[in-house]
């Protein structure tokens, strides 16, 4: 592939060709992030050709993602999820170009599958028959789905707490899911465990490089849907530090060949309990592990093992941090929902509820592009959803009963 | 709007101007159907303005929908999603031309958002401030989806036994949900009365002749997905008779303006438990309500208010009729998502477990052009995946446990 350099680790800046490494730096253990030979990538990446390509995937990108051309990839389709302007909500909070992306739109109704489609690409390139992951959910049911029409073995860890609905996607999709009694971080450590000790190809975010490759084409798609023009700041939800350098990476990527002229701020969204990043970023940089719960199932995660690409994202873009309460997150589902028709589990609104209180604090100009990643679909996880949320009037189906609702409530 | 040349009862054949009426037929109150100018279409839709179009939704194919141009729309994009082709599960069948179209995909998780978002339309262009609807669920909440950023106010009629994650999106996305002591149809006749009494828009399927319209849309994709080429069979759900009705419907429009050359042969899947339309297809042809329940929500519809057009539907297509037990169903849903990647609510599987019926009847020939229409989204429904599949592997974080799980399964 003349397009990948190799990789480059986020912690020590160590330089890989691309057959030298696996996962980690062999220097520090630091994660890496993938390199491109960019003059390589613009002689064959422009965007007229992509002004033509009805190609309604990632793989419309597949210039600047590692993946061989003609790789075999996921059945179904991945990406291109809309971006919609919410001129109602938008005006409603005194913004004049509030943009929502749903994520929710996507095969396994999250934003995972266009990581876990990069990494499945990979594991299949690499020969693998087993591939492995831990996650919070949304990772390990959208490798089930990726992986269910490909003969891929997919074994899943996730901390037993997940919510059902995730549980189920994975059982339907016929992996083998291992529920371990402990957080997030626990499934993760003992993933990592069995990859070493098995051999296994490990899709784990935070660990495995393909991820941001594949979380950077929410960047390149916010671009084009936007004609190519950049927003001024992107709000996103963060747990383990992934999605933001992955989104961030979509960006520079986009920015070195040429395709923008500028890049936006962006601003990491987390749940006040669970804020490891945002507090590192706020004081001294240094990332630790909090102990706590939060309803944001997706972005519940004690250490995050993409923290520091994480913090790095943050200061390359002149972002801020900005944290919200488990009651904020649950009263967002519906006001971004009654607001535009995306309904988000509770980590896809964390984002609009992050963006409540910039505004509140006066960190946003009304003219402002500014764009909402909202990473999965809210039938995700109904139960936080019915917590938002009255209950329907029940009556016998009958006009007079009825019309008492009608006179009380409509007249 | 000349493309629309107005309405033809489905039962009697009276036609009508398109103001002339707002629901049903003046001289037998049967259904009607939008009639176009056919020649007028031709002159403003073509294949090769269809190739560079990118709009990736219903609206591509506006010169055939009955809405003014630059109509006030939804926001949310919905249609044109992805059609597979399921090459390993279709080996697997001994069938070499299987398709699945993934409605799961819009935004509301179902195929309801293509007749709800013309019904809305409609609506809005009426000046309506009131729009209700009977449903069993799906239409419901993709109405309470599509009009959340309209300020259109939305009352929905449901059986009080709608699965519970169609109700959370009903009350997330701030409808006003009336759950009905009873069953669909009981929701069904309750919401009618409603309409004539209060003056509301009614979208309810089976009454309104925009949702066949809605409906058309999928056969419109299904085509153009195939380049133009025309299926040999489609497997649709059928509750109420108005999906398949909408379905041909399409076909036929196609056929009209010369875009297909052939038209494919319906078949009509029901739950054998609810199956009046099945019925009536293999007698004499007259609809009599059944009583029962089936797992299949969607399609628990005990007299089907469409009947009529369905059974035309499957007249004029040569189709046939194939029931299927609760159990066939239930089993479907994780054998089509390992298949393909595509978790299917109970209703959305019936296709599928209807085709293999078929295919064991000798119905099929092993190359003719299958598509199966996947009308909504498995997270829909959890509890019925749940009675599919086995529970996780649970074990504490530690990998002594997790050998004995390896050691034992995957050695």
């Amino acid at each position: 592939m003349k397009k990948v350099r190799g990789y480059k680790c986020i912690a020590c800046a160590s330089e890989f060709s691309p057959d030298e490494i696996e996962y980690v730096c062999q220097n520090c253990r630091g994660n890496l992030q993938v390199t491109y030979d960019y003059r390589f990538v613009k002689k064959n990446l422009n965007k007229s050709d992509l002004a033509k390509n009805r190609d309604s995937s990632i793989w419309r990108y597949a210039n600047l993602l590692p993946v061989e051309d003609g790789a075999k990839k996921p059945l179904v389709r991945i990406g291109w999820t809309p971006l919609y302007k919410a001129e109602r909500l938008g005006h409603k909070l005194g913004l004049k170009n509030l943009f929502i992306k749903d994520e929710g739109q996507n095969p396994s109704a999250s934003l995972k599958d266009r990581p876990g489609a990069v990494a499945v690409a990979h594991a299949l390139e690499r020969g693998a028959g087993i591939i492995t992951c831990a996650s919070t959910g949304n990772a390990a049911s959208s490798l089930a789905c990726l992986t269910a029409a490909l003969g891929l073995k997919t074994i899943i860890f996730i901390p037993e707490t997940s919510p059902i609905a995730k549980i189920a996607q994975l059982l339907v999709f016929g992996a083998v899911v291992i529920a371990v009694r402990g957080t997030y971080d626990d499934a993760f450590d003992l993933c990592l465990k069995a990859t070493e000790k098995y051999g296994w190809y490990n899709r784990s975010s935070g660990y495995n490089a393909y991820t941001r490759e594949g979380k950077k084409t929410c960047a390149f798609e916010i671009c084009e849907q936007l004609s190519w023009g950049c927003p001024d700041k992107v709000f996103v939800s963060v747990g383990d530090g992934n999605l933001i350098s992955g989104v961030w990476k979509g960006f520079v990527d986009l920015f070195e060949i040429g395709f923008i002229d500028r890049l936006p701020q962006l601003v990491s969204c987390q749940s006040e309990n669970m804020d490891a990043i945002n507090r590192a970023f706020k004081s001294d940089g240094i990332i630790r592990p909090v102990k706590a719960k939060t309803i944001a199932d997706s972005i519940s995660v004690s250490f995050p093992h993409d923290g520091e690409a994480a913090l790095k994202a943050l200061d390359e873009s002149r972002g801020f941090a900005i944290s919200v309460s488990d009651e904020q997150i649950v009263r967002a589902i519906p006001e971004l929902a009654r607001g535009t028709g995306v309904f988000g589990e509770p980590s896809g609104v964390v984002p609009f509820a992050a963006m409540k209180k910039a505004i509140a604090e006066g960190k946003i100009n009304e003219v402002e592009k500014i764009v909402l990643l909202v990473g999965g679909n809210g039938l995700k996880d109904i139960n936080s959803a019915l917590e938002s949320v009255g209950q329907p009037v029940k009556i016998d189906p009958d006009l007079t009963e009825l019309d008492k609702i009608v006179s009380r409530d409509f007249v």
